[in-house]
């Protein structure tokens, strides 16, 4: 029998380091940026069909109000329908979304698991991904079973999971998660071993989700009382006014790190949270002499650089290692090495 | 007895190697380069009142028909009433247009000079270019003076004069007119001295300034035949037809290299043809870490640049000695010595 799942896709991000293509308006998932399609398409597309012993149904989509039509183009790109689409009127961060996914998904499917997941992510090997989830479904009825990245370096800009005792073949009970470490402290859980990156996709049964909530009830409550008093039609819920008022944490803090149901799923599935532009740059296609190009761009003896454009022309010569990402809006120019400083940048430009 | 001068501003310049601000509908003159004003409204201003032994009369602009609302814009903006504006049918290079010049100044004035000038030059010392125009105005009533710009550099971008026997205090006749040298043999013109710029600025009497297309003679009938084919009106001179039949020759080469009334009158007037996005660079006012900076731009950490955005915001980090030219059709990006590859990147552009 295969097992269903239902995928909750999250589209709350706001991709603050990608600024000047990521704009509150606009954020980073309904960006194409690692290929020619879209985050959101790409995570949409990742999550369809019936594959090896799972079976996706029909997407939830939670997002803010303002990105409806972003959703639907995104969705239209991907060739998927949604299953509902969920409105919230305020961003309040992933653990209440995480309550309302799993009571819509109840709804659609009362057997059938929930899979939470960000619309922002990128995941390189979609077969190793699928495969995890095979693992961690079984296990998933009782447990909500983290997506465990295996890292290949010593990453500082993702929390960790450390896993227990085995569980089930290739599924681990969680010994503790850790918050994002310094770099000494990544390169000691890497020598140690049997740590992950938490990648932020949480596989459960959804009474099983919403059981976790009894350190954060009111999270829970107030979640389930905004979806009571949602607008509903077309596909679409607009939550109540009262989701406004949950607490805004993360599902991680909120439910993960205090429950005792916490599994994971160690998997190889060259997942990243895009977080900066010259992580963009690693994850791109480049040419021969090492620049990522993207939109009407030319380059002029140059190396190693990131070269982006939107509406406007871009033209560079004899520069190395750069970032050049320009929109009718705005334009930032700095060294790869200094992709950090975007949130910088952005915030100098706010002042001009 | 002062010498009235009638200044005849030539605006026909396209000025590929600024792109992308500098464009067909929009050549540099029109722009703010070195200062708050543009290069044409400081041109129009320069000629203006009475200074020393000279009078200036309002000027004649001679531009193509697009540029009209740019011409009447610089105008109002330097505060100056144009005598006429004429307007050519297509761009015939500078020896048609001087003629021209020349035979509507004698209609407005018969003993005024004329004094042929580009619209897009730059000039840091006003008050010794209005002692240079003294010096020369006696001389010019037989002669065409042409300011001899006092060198500071072995520039290769522009053609020298050599001076020959003095004619009057501070004027020489020409002994040569010399192209556009390599370094070396730039050099040896400012070791060997009596070397000048051709800085383009030509005083004359109109009688003078037309008998001496000699050499030339088809180029002076052929504007001159424009010149009564014209349609005037509301101060406007739009040119015949004809016009575009004229040679399109530069008067330096159709007139000044072959006459024998050529004469010379150094001076140290600060005069730059702006021809690169490093020449603005070095005639702007820096801040503290040396950048230019012009419109809404913001710097953090970075030295030596140019960076100039329009109608878009542009943010940097890191960068040393970078040209970043933001606009919203185009943005290039280059080293400060790669200035010359502009003319490259227009083309790369124009294909994208």
């Amino acid at each position: 029998m295969k097992h269903r799942i239902i995928p909750a896709i999250m589209s709350g991000g706001a991709g603050t380091r990608l600024w000047p293509l990521s704009t509150d308006d606009a954020p980073k998932q309904f960006h194409a940026l690692a290929s020619e399609s879209t985050l959101f398409a790409e995570t949409a597309r990742r999550v369809r069909g019936e594959l090896g012993g799972v079976s996706f149904l029909d997407p939830i989509v939670l997002c803010n109000e303002r990105h409806g039509p972003a959703v639907r183009s995104a969705l239209k790109e991907a060739g998927v329908a949604p299953g509902a689409v969920v409105f919230e009127p305020t961003a309040r961060n992933t653990a209440a979304v995480a309550a309302v996914a799993a009571a819509v998904a109840a709804e659609r499917d009362p057997e059938a698991l929930v899979l939470l997941m960000a619309a922002d992510h990128f995941v390189a090997d979609t077969a190793a991904f699928h495969a995890a989830l095979e693992r961690g479904a079984p296990i998933a009825r009782d447990r909500i079973v983290t997506l465990g990245v295996t890292p290949d370096r010593p990453a500082t800009g993702y929390g960790y999971i450390k896993r227990g005792s085995p569980l089930a073949d290739g599924v681990f009970a969680v010994e503790a998660f850790r918050e994002k470490p310094d770099e000494a402290t990544a390169r000691s859980y890497l020598d140690e071993g049997g740590y992950y990156w938490n990648g932020g996709m949480f596989l459960s049964h959804p009474r099983t989700l919403l059981a976790s909530f009894d350190a954060s009830p009111d999270i829970r409550d107030t979640a389930l009382q905004a979806l009571a008093a949602a607008v509903r039609g077309g596909g679409e819920i607009h939550l109540g006014a009262v989701f406004s008022e949950a607490p805004a944490l993360p599902f991680d803090i909120a439910v993960m790190e205090k429950t005792t149901r916490a599994a994971v799923a160690p998997c190889d599935i060259g997942w990243a949270d895009i977080g900066s532009w010259d992580e963009i740059w690693r994850l791109s296609a480049k040419d021969a002499a090492g620049n990522a190009l993207h939109g009407p761009v030319a380059a002029l003896d140059s190396t190693g650089a990131l070269l982006r454009a939107e509406g406007v022309k871009l033209c560079v010569a004899g520069v190395q290692d750069l970032i050049v990402v320009a929109t009718r809006d705005a334009v930032i120019v700095l060294p790869r090495s200094r992709a950090q400083d975007v949130k910088i940048l952005k915030e100098m430009a706010a002042r001009l």
